[in-house]
């Protein structure tokens, strides 16, 4: 199996179904091992992991977590929403700027995908 | 005039008439006989493939197709919807995965536009 | 600070806060001096720069350009929502066909963005 380079960007909260269904159709397709897959969250797509929402996809997310997604959150949207960090699952990575993010991953060869 | 390497990448059906005015604008601005133009269909905007649906943008998908436009389609998604791969029209190419189709081209150097 | 090559892409009026506050927290976290900051503006997004239209972020789009952000707009996205070149504010940047730009800059190194 083959391994890829890629991150996946959501920023609205209803596109969580179609963003969680591509990455698993994905991780059943490569090498998890040597591939490095990212979903870096921003804007109202973070209210995912507010753990009081009623939309609420963090069994999808953490099945994925737990095959080395590494799943991604912007600060500033954080502060936007009014979220804590330290209310967060463990395995979310928190960056400054989710932008930026997205911009050093394809400098470094991730492909974008916006689901 | 320029050679380009493009894929685009459609996952709603109602973006099917901005996706096609896009690709229209871009044939008529490349050379076409050196371009490789991918149009990358997955999720729910494979209906556009479906010969019952209401939607019908075929006539314009066909007139691309004949301009040397590679019309993808994800298999994962067409199983999604209860589309048969044979129901499909002879120049539609089946992918096993289609994001990781998207993945492949951005490696191999296609740019990616997301309509 | 760092430097970026960064193409976002807009192509749906309401997308303009989304898109404005992406690029004013990019702003803040790189060189703008070595920086490139382009916002690719094609179909009906191309309203936000009507003087006439209701909706207006020229406020902040203007505040932006101030900031080295380079806002191109697709001509065949102007003649399509019948909007005349010289209603344009002068630091807006007029492409033939914005799709190909979108590839250009992608082909020249540019990450893609589309909020």
């Amino acid at each position: 199996m083959q391994s890829v380079k890629v991150v996946f960007h959501i920023d609205e909260v209803d596109k969580w179904p179609l963003l969680l269904a591509n990455v698993r159709n994905l991780v059943k397709a490569v090498d998890l091992a040597s591939s490095h897959i990212m979903v870096l969250t921003n804007a109202k797509a973070v209210l995912a992991f507010d753990g009081n929402a009623l939309l609420n996809h963090i069994d999808g997310i953490e099945a994925l977590a737990g095959k080395k997604v590494v799943f991604a959150v912007c600060q500033n949207s954080l502060n936007g929403s009014g979220m804590a960090v330290d209310s967060l699952p463990e395995y979310v990575k928190v960056v400054p700027v989710g932008v930026l993010t997205l911009i050093e991953k394809q400098a470094d060869g991730f492909a974008y995908i916006k689901p």
